[in-house]
């Protein structure tokens, strides 16, 4: 028997921008950096945007359209923008992939055109998707518009869209051309929406630098009450932090088990669903975080003093840590109404055995593959505590 | 304003392994690769096969379901194959993808769960997208049954259906887990589809490797007469040669516009169209490899000796080397109809400058970026006298 072996090395480079009023003239970074991947020709760019976007800011569409007037040595703007539903909606409704491939095919766009995703994760995920696949790619302009896609659902190198009630059941790796934040778009998030990225910089920090935990401590107060520079910083270092994980990590891709960056996340998916969706993914984050640290306390991996500074920190920017789905059926862990039903989702999407991340210290994790449930339950009792406590103060 | 560049390294690795009786019992390839991947638990394994297979080989699911009982403790085969159709059907039919998607969640794939594909290379294509698309990737075991999808398409690092009346529309970059081709599905192939990977062979050695191409025209033959030896040698040589070419060429994924192996390719999707796919792709492949040699030698780049050489291996393996629709309205290269108009879909598809190989000398191409319809239409008479003058001989 004969064997070739076959080693295929590919690079991926992106840069992630940070900016403010990305579609203002006088900003010429959209157009230059298109302008610089192809110097020799104006390519079409087609426009996705959320439509939670537009309604918070209706004169988009039309801002965009004279950005594109005014730099169309640079790039052509597809005429027809695509408005797509916000939120998990994009994700769900199985046409919408399908709408905006069709939107590429009478736009004849090619693998050198662009699509331009505005919005906040859902869409960008959507629409990363659509772009990912026709064509085997087209060039994918992320300009996230929420915390929470700015610091980490929008800078990474995946997309994906529900099917089957499976969440990201579709998708592909496929890291974009160039991200572009632009701060401004956070100033008209609601207040639920601004707060929900929060934890998942909370997360980074805890596994991986403890003295951006110490700054989100100080300015936790500051970050509830919308501080706009903290905010800039909040975003910029947890971007860097998870970019610096994707390239180091050794498997961008994710084809082995280990999701080292999963902390607090097997219950916070869980809490997602019980709750239908309407925990956000960084409220449940919050909690799943709370309840994780509890039980590496009472493990003991963790400090109760750490402990305790992480629930205030997470109080201090305003997230509730209890719901009552944590107390769900915690005596049947196979039943899947039980948070503990969590545990065994999580460990088939990774395909193997249950590996979670725990903490040992604030900025540094441990993996584990077992739990103990009784101690989980008494994690859940004492974060259910906490927070009575908390409300009565 | 602020910026974070990121550079994401991924390595693909696999291995191509030639085999004959791949689901005899005696041979355990299939299951020491993916036992060899997961020794610790039997992952499972969805079988997606092409009908034309199952046409010649009617027995081939039955085998496949024997071979997965003696190997059980290596992996789990999902007990309902998929048998969708062979040729461009597969990638024709919109619901076929996602009909294997409704499979794949039926079966509670998972990334480390496997697809193995039979077929040729339009299955495979189908196969591999709905793999790659699903859970972001499932692991693909391609097992190629004919000559091109042995040593060419069957090996490389893409999938793709058609959509709104385009080739490959919708696709990914997706490097396959395995590829196991099994010299002994080629023995019932139809004897178009047994020569039609010959003209990939040549093309790469003409390319690449002037030594194959000698051995090539001595074995050519052979080939007409289904030597098996011979073709066993041709198929190995052809992969290594195209897998030396997507790990070393620096653009394995195709971002930007050069496509260096595409040889004689403008022509041959262009009369593939013209012919409403009459022609197989090899066949016309074959057409326009003759076609742009005689052109190479009007050129002043190729001798008259070489071309010759390279027509008298091309009909010597069978192939015929002109078809009317050459001579389509070559006075309009704007009219959709003239076969010139697939040089302008040639450049609209690489999304940039015209960028055509030509060669210099047997084993040397030569890129060019503009051509001489005069000399091309002087190229055309002359490969319609040589093949009449074939057939009078």
């Amino acid at each position: 028997m004969k064997v070739i072996e076959q080693e295929v090395p590919v690079s991926f480079n992106y840069n992630v921008y940070f900016t403010r009023g990305l579609f203002e003239r006088d900003n010429s970074l959209f157009s230059d950096i298109i302008a610089k991947a192809s110097p020799e020709v104006a390519r079409k760019v087609l426009f996705i945007i959320d439509s939670g976007v537009t309604e918070h800011h209706p004169g988009l569409p039309e801002q965009i359209k004279g950005y594109a007037e005014a730099y169309e040595d640079h790039f052509r703007m597809v005429p027809e923008l695509q408005v797509i539903p916000g939120g998990e909606e994009a994700k769900n409704d199985p046409d919408i992939v399908g709408q905006l491939h069709e939107a590429v095919n009478r736009a004849n766009l090619d693998r050198h055109s662009y699509i331009a995703a505005v919005g906040g994760g859902a869409v960008l995920d959507t629409a990363g998707y659509a772009a990912g696949t026709a064509h085997r790619g087209i060039r994918l302009v992320r300009i996230p518009t929420t915390v929470l896609a700015q610091n980490d659902a929008g800078i990474g190198v995946k997309n994906g869209v529900n099917a089957f009630g499976k969440k990201n059941f579709l998708g592909t790796f496929a890291p974009p051309f160039a991200v572009l934040n632009d701060a401004s778009f956070l100033q008209t998030l609601d207040h639920r929406d601004w707060r929900s990225g929060i934890s998942e910089a909370v997360k980074v920090a805890l596994l991986k630098d403890a003295a951006f935990f110490e700054f989100l401590e100080e300015q936790a107060t500051a970050l509830n009450n919308r501080d706009e520079e903290v905010m800039d910083h909040l975003i910029y270092r947890c971007a860097e932090l998870h970019m610096q994980h994707i390239a180091t990590s050794g498997d961008p891709f994710e084809m082995g088990s280990s999701r080292p960056l999963d902390f607090g996340h097997w219950s916070a998916h869980k809490l997602e669903q019980l709750t239908d969706y309407n925990l956000r993914h960084g409220e449940a984050v919050a909690i799943g975080l709370a309840l994780d640290c509890i039980y590496s306390t009472l493990a003991g991996m963790l400090s109760e003093e750490e402990c305790r500074r992480i629930l205030r920190m997470l109080k201090a920017a305003g997230f509730r840590l209890f719901t009552p789905e944590l107390s769900n059926r915690t005596d049947e862990p196979e039943n899947p109404a039980s948070i503990f039903y969590g545990l065994e989702e999580f460990r088939e999407h990774l395909g193997g055995e249950l590996t979670i991340m725990l903490l040992e210290g604030i900025g540094k994790g441990r993996e584990v593959h077992e739990v103990d449930f009784d101690l989980y339950r008494e994690a859940i009792a004492e974060l259910k505590l906490f927070e009575e406590q908390c409300i009565e103060v």
